[in-house]
């Protein structure tokens, strides 16, 4: 993960003051860094189970996309309300002031289908969390959840507890 | 064209009543069908010489990172305002009520490099247009404009008039 981790550009203050922002687009930017990081998601996944892959908007499908690609399952998007146009399931959840949600169309996924779940980011794993719900409600079944980046302070995977997951690159 | 253009789903009246909206998720969904379309893109656009990938958020980004990695080249993400973290550009574009705008970081490109913009639709062309000021603002040369649909009744082609553009599949 050489490559690709030096890649990973530090913006201060953002998006708002005293929060370090890791940046990715440097890493896109790169086909071999970008080539690696897919190739290594491949890797820390094969040894669960999964016959689809669910993306967290927006930056979840620039990894879920190429990711479901090269396994051969199918690419689930998991968006941000009102996106969506067929009947959609809908999970809450909390930020630091008010809540937000995430959407999956009803319909995504066959019964007792293994998913994995991904994003680019695990944080405080509120929107990863939310996004396992859908799975669930939608008759699927989770199989892990998968990060290029864990910001481990923020302690993600205590709100992911009891589920599997993986992370590329913790800081 | 035909896994892939059977698997888009008509859903009417969304997001609006009247409007008749193109569904990509089963397609997504279906492995062989998503990777002919990445392969279709490839084959579409190999005429045209471009060392970047520029896909608009959020659709662009599912087909605009796999395709960036098939060809070997870099993806830049063209985002939504306030969600790209360094120095950005920003273009604004006419909605039929008000405006939008779309940025990109101001570092994304190298002068003179040429750049592929993606995205998985061409209705009006406004935010394609967009995208492809913010390229040529940015220092770079717009190679062409690939879609996945156009929608040709919206005359998209117009509001890119002079740029090359392809697309896989017209209604």
């Amino acid at each position: 993960m050489t490559i690709a981790a030096n890649l990973i550009r530090n913006i201060p203050d953002f998006p708002k003051p005293g929060i370090l922002f890791r940046d990715i687009t440097p890493l896109l930017n790169n086909p071999d860094a970008f080539s690696q990081v897919i190739d290594e998601l491949a890797d820390a996944t094969s040894r669960y189970r999964f016959s689809r892959i669910a993306g967290i908007e927006s930056r979840g499908f620039i990894f879920g996309a190429p990711l479901s690609l090269k396994l051969g399952v199918g690419f689930v998007p998991i968006r941000k309300p009102g996106k969506l146009p067929a009947r959609v399931l809908r999970e809450e959840y909390s930020l630091e002031y008010g809540t937000n949600a995430i959407e999956m169309h009803a319909d995504a996924l066959t019964r007792g289908e293994s998913v994995l779940v991904i994003d680019d980011l695990l944080a405080t794993g509120g929107t990863a969390a939310a996004a396992c719900r859908l799975v669930e409600r939608a008759g699927g079944i989770v199989a892990a959840c998968a990060f290029v980046i864990e910001l481990a302070v923020l302690e993600g995977r205590k709100a992911l507890e009891g589920r599997e997951v993986v992370s590329l690159i913790t800081y």
